[in-house]
């Protein structure tokens, strides 16, 4: 499957102890790098470590979907691309793809994740986003919002497909 | 949201390098604990590591669908439970629930698999499960057949519905 999405979000090495047997990265730990790659998403709209800890805020993740489609192997790069689906006042929808040199425009794996604001300065509770995260997600998606929704967007488990 | 599944598969405890700054188990880690749940269940079905390899079989992921519904601290001792969806000769589907004793009856977070079976005897294919492996997911399908299906099995990625 060739599914490739526009903002490059993050790079990473697949360590030792990320593979398996077959020395192929194992399916927990594809997750592990999306994570990584969401991080990188959150630097992007100036929610990154620093700018959370100082604003008493954080994300949760909610919910995840992931397709893997090629095996990637120990030591391989992979690259981890992005394409905002939707988001609210709380909540974006991201859809990320990983790559390798070696698959060409093969698509490695697809993932997507629903995640929320949390405002952290009392018990944790779901908040609007701050004003300069929700005007980087609002320029992203005035970037994003009229490419074509991916394939695996909305895509539910099922045995009965094929 | 309670929602507890038969098969008790697997237990972990949390480690130091599974957790963010806040000492909560992040989300790419709540994968790595399900995907080990999934070895658990494959050797219930006779396909452990020592008899993947010596019949020249392996399984791959190739779907999976996660919610985290509550945070999971840094030690804490994490239950992974199971049921059986459906199989056909090729594939299985298996609805996964976390629990931990300090959130009682609440789940951690729920997670579905799709799992197909290898033969890697030449160049990997997809081929039927081994006769003992296939009458294994009989035996277990006998006993989940007729339970509810949970309410996040076939659930899909979308920020419209709440």
């Amino acid at each position: 499957m060739v599914e490739a999405v526009p903002l490059s979000l993050y790079r990473a090495t697949v360590k030792r102890e990320w593979v398996d047997y077959n020395n192929h990265l194992r399916d927990g730990y594809y997750m592990v790098v999306f994570s990584e790659a969401i991080d990188a998403f959150m630097d992007l709209i100036f929610m990154g470590d620093a700018e959370r800890r100082a604003t008493m805020t954080t994300i949760y993740t909610l919910e995840a979907h992931i397709n893997f489609l090629r095996e990637i192997k120990e030591s391989e790069e992979v690259e981890v691309r992005a394409q905002l689906i939707g988001h609210d006042q709380k909540r974006f929808q991201l859809f990320l793809t990983m790559h390798a040199d070696r698959l060409g425009k093969e698509t490695a794996a697809t993932a997507e994740y629903i995640v929320i604001n949390i405002d952290n300065s009392g018990t944790p509770r779901s908040a609007p986003f701050r004003a300069e995260v929700a005007a980087a997600l609002g320029r992203i998606w005035q970037e994003h919002k009229d490419l074509p929704k991916p394939a695996n967007s909305g895509r539910s488990i099922a045995l009965a497909r094929k």
